[in-house]
């Protein structure tokens, strides 16, 4: 099993560019002082499709060959994946086919169809989801893109980090948060080969603690029934995306839903910013002093800005 | 009574700069897409305090003399100009006096209180809000600031469209809100001396439109039980701001409160960052086709981002 080195994610890098935003990196001094803290944020949240899942998807479908392109790309998703892969198939001129659980939220199903991508809905089982894509995939020849668990969206979310660095110098530590893995794996890859010293730490729900439970016992331990508000980070670890963090995360911590939503509130009310709740865990982390931050500098990445507004509601009571 | 000219504008940027942030412009090409328009906006909702009001306050601050400004400043507001006062005068050194209704909302109490400004409560009228300040002015000898009707208060905030003109050149229309007419009047001071071409068009939301009655008739007509969601424009128009707009400005447009809502989502969907509504009322103009925008560089001032993220139902239903 390949994984990628910081040669794919600069190649992937040279690929991309063209077609997301080189994110602008945001600071708040009034967060800053609160937490007595000196953070840099990189702004995914104001990347293509609202976050940096548009990376990784560009460059899986930019390194197609043209043979393998022809035939369309396709993945099940409910999240910002499924608009990823539909906008990055849409700029190559290729057709994408989304398999979507019949209960996902309006306004993702909305995105994905105004992106050009034909639809199949299925019953909201991973089953049901695994079977559907199975079929589609028969019938109609085209590639399978895995959300996270697949080289070239590896290297393509190990830019966004990348950007941070080129952009703002030398950094303590880089935190992101984890689900599957695709962002922790490239990001730690990333700020490895550029900064040999750099802390990459790794925040998680602790209602959602299998990438913590992995880590700690070397073995991936599959998410079972997890609950947090941080729809983006339900999944398991990806087997790739494991064995990149085994070998160069240096830690994963874990945060309580009151502290997720504590921290995307002060984002909201503080930088004027919209993020969604998976965003706010690395700041979580701070929060909760998991992570050691006083007189160092800090990186985040805020991993995306989709939220439902209809649903508003449940962040702020 | 004098109005500022160009010069004054100048002037008040030197003396502003290191205070204020020079705030990001940003587009969104799915509204451009959407509304067949090229629009940049500048964000004052990044600005100090969250709104475009820092500018004004902390030129008429730091514009005292020595003598004046030692008995410190004073100002009846429940909004941002309270805020925007209190933060330059903590930059000067000096008191602030804020007389707040005592229905002022929590998040606004805190800010201006969290800034070191004493703060007195009164009833929430007019009438009991001047006669407070007249008193602490009577026993302190601080000097009033108006939050529009200032000379120097208009030429900082005319600084806001200054830089977004600086930066990204040439535009052929300039929108912003107005309520008491300080971002208006030094809008179109500064928009005229730099782009003589330009057309200046202020939105004021339906249930607030005295600027617009004051511009048709050539008086200024009070403002009497305005509604609307937009809370920054409630206010009637100062003395000084009408002989600037009536000069200056090339048009006033109203809008409805499901624009206004319209827009601020739109806002908050597309571009993930946060504007209070009396923010929204330009691209609710643009909603409602009252400015015409085909084939036109369009730049609008997003006024300030400043909401209570626990009332926040009343935006999103």
């Amino acid at each position: 099993m390949y994984i990628p080195a910081f040669s794919n994610i600069s190649r992937a890098h040279k690929i991309i560019e063209q077609y997301i935003h080189r994110t602008p990196v945001l600071s708040s001094s009034a967060i800053n002082n609160l937490l007595d803290a000196d953070i840099f944020f990189k702004c995914e949240n104001f990347q293509k499709v609202g976050a940096f899942k548009f990376r990784g998807a560009t460059n899986a479908v930019m390194n197609l060959t043209e043979e393998a392109a022809r035939k369309g790309v396709a993945t099940h998703s409910s999240g910002n994946h499924a608009a990823a892969l539909a906008l990055a198939a849409l700029n190559r001129g290729i057709k994408a086919y989304v398999v979507m659980p019949e209960n996902a939220p309006e306004i993702k199903r909305k995105a994905v169809a105004g992106y050009g991508a034909e639809i199949t809905y299925c019953e909201p089982t991973l089953k049901a989801r695994e079977e559907t894509l199975a079929g589609i995939i028969e019938k109609t020849g085209a590639v399978e893109i895995h959300p996270y668990d697949n080289f070239d969206v590896i290297s393509g979310q190990g830019t966004a980090v990348k950007e941070l660095i080129e952009d703002f110098g030398s950094f303590d530590n880089i935190l992101c948060p984890v689900g599957g893995g695709g962002l922790l794996a490239g990001t730690s890859i990333s700020a490895k080969a550029l900064l040999p010293d750099v802390k990459v730490i790794a925040c998680e729900p602790i209602g959602a603690d299998d990438a913590y439970r992995s880590f700690m016992t070397g073995e991936i331990i599959a998410s079972v029934n997890p609950k947090t508000i941080a729809d983006g980070l339900l999944t398991s670890l990806g087997k790739r995306n494991f064995l990149v963090i085994k070998d160069k995360t240096d830690e994963i911590v874990t945060v309580s839903e009151a502290s997720i939503m504590m921290a995307m509130r002060m984002i909201w009310e503080r930088m004027k910013i919209i993020i969604e709740p998976s965003a706010a865990v690395p700041l979580a982390a701070i929060v909760e002093q998991k992570v050691n931050v006083a007189g160092k500098k800090t990186g985040i990445i805020l991993s995306g800005g989709n939220v439902d507004l209809n649903k508003i509601t449940n962040y702020f009571k």
